[in-house]
């Protein structure tokens, strides 16, 4: 049985219940179109049906119709390094600001990652906050449009926004929607209000592209923002980055070697794909060439499908080749890591020249200066 | 039945019992001969047992004859303007300062106002703490000697040791020390993370004059405290001053007309005394006079005693000649009334010339400032 909660993802993943279990709806042709052409072009992820699951998208192409326009939020636990799972959301979010010429709020929740776990030190996530603000930084994102804060920094001018949102919700809530208990303690009890927050930075409807662990936080955010004024936030959700290891859970830093972290060298990546990713082929070449692959349970293939082989035709070719037997599961892995390996470096290279853009959004730029002298009360 | 929480005092307190109930110890003779000799001077409210329990003075004491000193720390909830009962800590706190040459924290608690009740308006609050901030500035304290400062102001520089306070303390801990319960919101159940904080503000004992309300939280504090590197927080603990309406519950800013506010003028102390102050006298004069009255239930006899009457010689003729029948309610009344009068007229002209003094403990003075440059992780 999978267990999907925004602390952990295990087991497969069953996404069409996850979405009748949470109650979110399915994106479904339509909504999809209609996306891709307000956004004037297609996004391989939307493509593909990576990001699979909303609330409230179709609004938000209303309001961005009626020129009413959206805002964008999402986040990063800065609990250690990134990898590369933890780029996708971001790149589509930067493709939703690119499209859409919209504000987008980053929130770097060093505060939750420190309550979450008993054993966490807080200098390490301090560090890890920095070395991810330059990782997000290098995403591209509009330095005049974004806003890159870390809980512990940014606390005061939200604190009162913060206390109004607590106050609406008890304890009754976060153990029903979060499955917290006697033994959680306080600080992590509280942390549900400060995600809540950024959904309420603009009297505007907010889209937030995150996978589908965190809608939870959404879901409370639903019940109380009418409430204090504000607009229900809307959500659309992606599926997890499978681990090397296979199609089940999500990628997770706690297993450093079923991860490709943004600091992998070439040879790392290549050794980690060709020794850990889970192959759909068969035990020997002899037995693939003649019965042929499964890329359906294939690691190497669904990464190049989530992400890394955009063209339909080339993606169609290594399926039907490798079903065929005609690609070796060696061979589809090698594209794999051919791939891997120009994302990381170009990534590397933009990370070197992040530093201005990554002060811009958080100091300098238009929003980040408008956010600093905001306090927000209501 | 008598019920104390930091939130509620109610019917007849049984002091010595809730020293029982609290664990703490009562304050005796030795203790507070001690107390005296190192101070240098008596106050009358350790001389009248206003002040009547304590956690630790004694170590608080041995560390000041042992030059590692200590410091204190009590605090003001800005529900609305402060009446006469919310002066008193504050004053016996300066008067330890004064002897002790020791630095002073108080903590305005705006945050816990606003998620303790659900009525409670934001505004409303932030304004009541400006007011109550003159009026403890008023008292006197050392300006470069004291740090004053609002929750919400003063979140950012705390919020990481916050969170480190937080992890140590679960629901299970708050249920039993506070009642909580699953309809009380996350915001009140996280508060008292905050109002721990100011006793981990140095690495010496702590001492934290307040009304034994509040002691719950010294408790928690008592518990987690070592563990993260800090000593345990030790009190002295006072009564509460009785109501004008009877000496059951502690004067209520909910009960308007059972309190003197500081702002009450001559006219309506008068009224307020002579009309509300229940009274240990008989129905009428020729009764009072062949009985005699009873001070032990008369709260005008019971604010002179503890407050203000120090001279003990006036205080016993005030006693003696109330039970004999020679004096009579209303001039008993009235020689509360002149005394309160002229206490609340040097208030009011401290409080007039207090905004400097209160923007060096807010800002400026030496405290202050290292204050507000200090981020405190441990």
């Amino acid at each position: 049985m999978a267990e999907v909660t925004p602390w952990e993802v295990s087991g497969e993943v069953d996404y069409d219940k996850l979405v009748a279990e949470f109650g979110t709806r399915k994106m479904d042709g339509e909504l999809g179109r209609r996306l891709v052409s307000l956004a004037g072009e297609d996004h391989v992820m939307l493509h593909r049906k990576f990001f699979f699951s909303h609330r409230d998208l179709d609004l938000v192409l209303k309001d961005y119709e009626s020129k009413k326009g959206f805002f964008l939020y999402t986040g990063r636990g800065p609990s250690g390094p990134m990898h590369i799972g933890h780029l996708i959301p971001l790149i589509f979010t930067k493709w939703l600001q690119e499209r859409f010429k919209v504000n987008l709020y980053i929130e770097i929740t060093d505060d939750e990652k420190f309550v979450c776990k008993k054993e966490a030190d807080w200098d390490h996530i301090q560090k890890a906050a920095a070395d991810n603000m330059l990782d997000i930084a290098a995403v591209g994102f509009d330095p005049e449009r974004t806003f890159i804060f870390k809980d512990s920094e940014y606390i005061k001018n939200v604190y009162p926004l913060m206390l109004k949102v607590a106050k609406k919700i008890n304890l009754t809530t976060t153990r029903a929607v979060f499955g917290f208990n006697d033994q959680t303690n306080i600080g992590l009890n509280f942390y549900p209000a400060y995600q809540i927050i950024p959904t309420l930075f603009e009297k505007k409807r907010c889209l937030i592209p995150a996978a589908i662990d965190q809608d939870p936080y959404w879901r409370i955010q639903r019940d109380i923002a009418e409430s204090l004024g504000f607009e229900k936030t809307a959500a659309i959700h992606s599926k997890f980055l499978p681990p090397l290891s296979g199609m089940a859970g999500k990628m997770s830093s706690s297993q450093a070697d079923t991860a490709i972290w943004l600091t992998d060298g070439p040879k790392v990546v290549r050794n980690k794909v060709m020794k850990y990713a889970f192959s759909g082929g068969r035990a020997t070449v002899e037995e693939h060439r003649k019965l042929g692959g499964n890329p359906d349970v294939d690691v190497a293939y669904q990464w190049l499908s989530i992400l890394f082989e955009e063209d339909d035709a080339k993606l169609k070719k290594l399926h039907d080749d490798y079903k065929a037997g005609a690609l070796l599961t060696g061979e589809l892995k090698q594209v794999l890591v051919d791939r891997l390996n120009e994302f990381l470096a170009a990534h590397a290279k933009r990370r070197e020249h992040a530093a201005h853009a990554l002060r811009q959004m958080t100091h300098e730029g238009k929003l980040a200066r408008k956010m600093w002298e905001t306090n927000h009360v209501e």
